[in-house]
């Protein structure tokens, strides 16, 4: 092998039945969405940079796979790039070396420095030294600026930098070039170890000016640091692949906004790609199939995605999932009630533990947080929450019955769940969920979750919630949005479990024609076309018979595809103008005209 | 506006409308390749650089979109890549300045390299000192790596390195070294140029020498930058998006070879990105929708994929495109028989703008290329070629009858045309053109065009061919491959500008429900139950009526959107269990119960 192909790990390469199997799941979401009035959208893979990083945190910014500017780049990072990293990197050797080069050049040549002895006596001391060039320090700059004796590097360097750090760097060079002036100016410069020496001296020269030095070096270093990156990043990669549909949804929504009809109910159904670490159903490529309403404000949209899971899980025959429902005004006003509105993310990760670690630990953590005894006593009517939903509400009621934000919660959910019970579900099961926390940074009212039929061991298969400023973020204010995401590869996975998938998802080629030389194929190829015509997944076989084995074979081919039906034509079926029919599974041979070949397959 | 916000150029946002015209076309396609035999795969966005680099040539390498390493590349570059920069553009000032430092410190402290006056001597003619460093050279390099005195950076660069490189800067060096020794040492330092003096001394040194050191210094160089652009593509980028569908499916059918039953039929219908400068019609993300079979050198292959185009644009509705084709072995075959076999591309360039400069200028370009008129004679029968497929056939091979190769491509044109004209074509045409050479370098036998119908001004809109190796690039020999390609964008474009996308394409919503109030909702959303469970796409409309203003807001909404049914349910709907149905291109309205409702709409 020239060269072993494999693909990057964390993404995947799909066969014929992975990619059927698939689509039979995406059909059926996609089929639920546009009943539910929803309309399909696309976006490009790649969005710019400034779309997408900042808007998942910290985290997410490190997993968003950047993409490199095209070809050219090199060329671009090869003059401007170096001298960002020499004038970064480099800076504490050539800033030094590159100010004295020009320092000396103007002692020596142009003696610009300094008129007369008595001039120079007084700068020599550090009062007025600093004194001159606190005046001198603009004039200078520009100079330095316009001089061709200086490089490029330390141009660059100077400009927009802090005046005070440039002053000090002058007037420490300044002093050291006076120093060297008076004595052997020589053999100073070869022992001049600029990277660490400088330093030494700055601390003999002045305490105070040091300690001032090394902080402003110090920041303007990292100032530094964090500009080349930003620079580098803009240089060399400008766009980035889309890690969400959320993000990406709602910048369309700002972008087009004069072509929108609010409420808009879009669907999209795309890849999106995370440089996480890959593992067991986590893949660096996965599609998302995410249905949202934006400006709309009614809860009877919470209603109409609890409808919508239940009639994709009912299409795809997986009975007995559970959609779990939440609020975050729930979340919060306990939180308020409780005492710890400011420890809101403490507190409800260690609520969402309540099933791992059971009650008391989940106190403990609260204690250890910050939480205080007298605000978890009064959560104790929270952990002896359960059965249906409505005694549950009742048990929320007593709880929250001081928070506002957590009775608007109740009442919330009380009037999705009164609809949900009039409207009945089909197969699923809607299940108050107080420990349900996902995405508390986003959502602001409902949250959902679905977990698959108890008896199937994986993460939620699908989720969401509302998120009352989506666009904010694109500066469009007050645009309420809600929305639900399918989580295929899961939801895959437990179709595969369960066996769920319909044996007829795998379109296979119904019909395959043995070839048994350049006439027959012609002869066969017009009955080919008939039968695609009426839809039959029909092949000829391209290699003709030249000799025994070869019709083994074609048979063989057929076999090792599970394709039903083969199809002979040789000589006595082109004069009698009849097709010999093989059913494969029962081995039933049939000689028939078109028409009846037709019916027999179809 | 917080953020203004935009895609990146040369990509696309569709809106539902856009995305309902594509699917159509993608559809029309997909349900073709299918019955045609071909099974779909899916493979990743993006594959492993080494998988795509080098297989577009070097424009197509310029042309892949490469992605950044995860979060962590910067940690990374920040060290090993810095030391990388350096050693590569500073070499020639650190390495002099490395080796000098090294040098000094041996003759100062060690005195290792002259034993006596006599040794110094004798070492310090050329050619002794040449003789001296060639036998020490192995010994010295491993005393420089395992040196502390010797930096990082000079160990990197001399790994590996071309010994006689080496050998001539230690030889230079050593040479400087003495005279410094002799000379005023220090003084010698400070003037010490590197960067451009060193070239002056080594002139003076010897000649021959220099020049040699020159040229080894420039490939030495170059490689350096080669090496580390390598590097720098490595370390931050190991991965780059998909540039067509042909190399993966190289990829796929040798990393897959033990699960594929050859000959193996595949379609592909998968976005691929280029960094090309956007223009009309040509994208950065585009779609591809591939169909090639591998494993089989059959030509009923090429008669079944014009059977295919026709197919498709049929169904599309899309009558009177044109599908020229070609044969490499044809143009191989002209260029030997007119002597210019080893000028196939020049000969075929110029030939291929016949249509646009004549007759005359084709022949100035010829000639100018090189090709003798004594060629260019012979190819008076092929300018006059035209008329129907059989007699430029003929004319062919009159014009190829001394070229075995020639032949061949004419005997395999004339299988295909003689297959298709009995099989007959629906509505495109079949037309030989002998000047089309499209992928000439990847392409060995038949060629593929489809030209749009002559009324609309658009380049191709598919096209293909067979290649001989497909998948000799990943090391499996001997799998001829041929495919064909349907160009998306510019269907689109086509069936637009000729108004050829059905009226019903955009699936919209068929019918909206008025929300006057909670119980009127409910009461709703009963009916859109049973109406969505029969395939109508119904929609509540989710803010409910609480003046006038609402209502009319309701009723622009369905106008706006264009859907064609609205019902309203109130008080007396309610009671008397009906619902009243506006028909809103009529304006008539009924009063119905569920089933009439259901039988008005669907």
């Amino acid at each position: 092998m020239a060269q072993k192909p494999s693909i990057p790990k964390g993404t995947r390469d799909f066969n014929p039945e992975q990619v059927a199997k698939r689509n039979y799941i995406f059909n059926t979401i996609r089929g639920a969405f546009e009943t539910f009035g929803f309309q399909p959208i696309e976006t490009p893979s790649f969005e710019n940079s400034d779309t997408l990083m900042g808007k998942y945190g910290e985290e997410g910014d490190r997993l968003i796979f950047k993409i490199l500017e095209s070809g050219e780049y090199f060329q671009k990072v090869d003059r401007e790039l170096l001298e960002r990293w020499i004038s970064l990197y480099l800076v504490n050797v050539y800033l030094f070396k590159d100010i004295f080069d020009y320092l000396l050049y103007r002692i020596n040549r142009t003696n610009y420095a300094f008129q007369s002895k008595e001039e120079l006596d007084f700068y020599s001391t550090d009062k007025n030294c600093i004194r001159y060039f606190n005046l001198k320090v603009d004039e200078w700059v520009s100079f330095l600026i316009d001089s061709p004796q200086v490089s490029h590097k330390y141009k660059s360097f100077v400009k927009g930098r802090n005046s005070k750090f440039i002053l000090l760097v002058s007037d420490f060079i300044y002093q050291h070039g006076l120093d060297f002036k008076q004595k052997n100016q020589d053999k100073k410069i070869i022992n001049w170890k600029l990277d660490w020496a400088n330093r030494q001296i700055l601390k003999q020269f002045s305490n105070d000016l040091t300690s001032d030095f090394e902080d402003i070096l110090d920041s303007e270093l990292k100032k530094s640091k964090k500009d080349f990156y930003n620079y580098l990043n803009k240089e060399i990669s400008g766009k980035a692949l889309r890690y969400d549909l959320t993000v990406p949804f709602a910048r369309y929504v700002v972008q087009h906004r004069h072509e929108i009809e609010l409420p808009f109910k879009r669907y999209q159904i795309q890849p999106v790609w995370r440089a996480d670490r890959p593992q067991k159903g986590r893949f660096r490529e996965f599609f998302q199939c995410d249905a949202d309403v934006v400006g709309s404000k009614s809860l009877w949209q919470e209603v109409e995605f609890i409808q919508l899971y239940d009639t994709v899980f009912s299409a795809l025959k997986l009975e007995g999932v559970t959609i779990k429902i939440n609020n975050r005004k729930i979340l919060s006003g306990i939180a308020e009630v409780i005492g710890a509105k400011d420890r809101l993310i403490d507190f409800t990760v260690a609520l969402d533990k309540l099933d791992k670690i059971g009650e008391e630990k989940v106190k403990e953590e609260m204690l250890s947080k910050g939480i205080l005894q007298s605000g978890i006593d009064k959560l104790q009517p929270l952990f002896s929450l359960s059965g249906a939903f409505e005694s549950q509400i009742n048990g929320l009621k007593s709880i929250l019955s001081t928070s506002k934000e957590g009775l608007k919660g109740i009442e919330e959910l009380e009037f999705i769940s009164n609809a949900i019970t009039k409207l009945g579900l089909q197969t699923a099961n809607l299940e108050l969920d107080v420990t349900l926390a996902r995405g508390l940074n986003y959502y602001t009212g409902a949250i959902f979750e679905v977990a698959a039929p108890k008896t199937v061991k994986i993460g939620s298969i699908g989720g969401g919630g509302r998120y009352d400023d989506l666009t904010g973020i694109f500066g469009l204010k007050d645009v309420s949005g809600v929305g639900i995401s399918f989580g295929l590869d899961r939801i895959y996975l437990v179709l595969e479990e369960l066996n769920l998938f319909p044996e007829t998802v795998n379109k296979n080629i119904d019909v395959l024609f043995i070839n048994f030389g350049d006439k027959e194929a012609l002869f066969s190829l017009k009955a080919i076309k008939q039968l695609r015509a009426n839809g039959v997944n029909t092949e000829l076989y391209p290699d003709k018979i030249t000799n025994s084995k070869h019709m083994k074979k074609q048979m063989n081919h057929a076999n090792k595809r599970g394709i039903p039906f083969v199809v002979l034509v040789g000589e006595e079926e082109m004069a009698s103008n009849t097709y010999t029919l093989k059913n494969m599974t029962s081995g039933e041979q049939l000689k028939v005209n078109l028409e009846a070949l037709l019916a027999h397959i179809k």
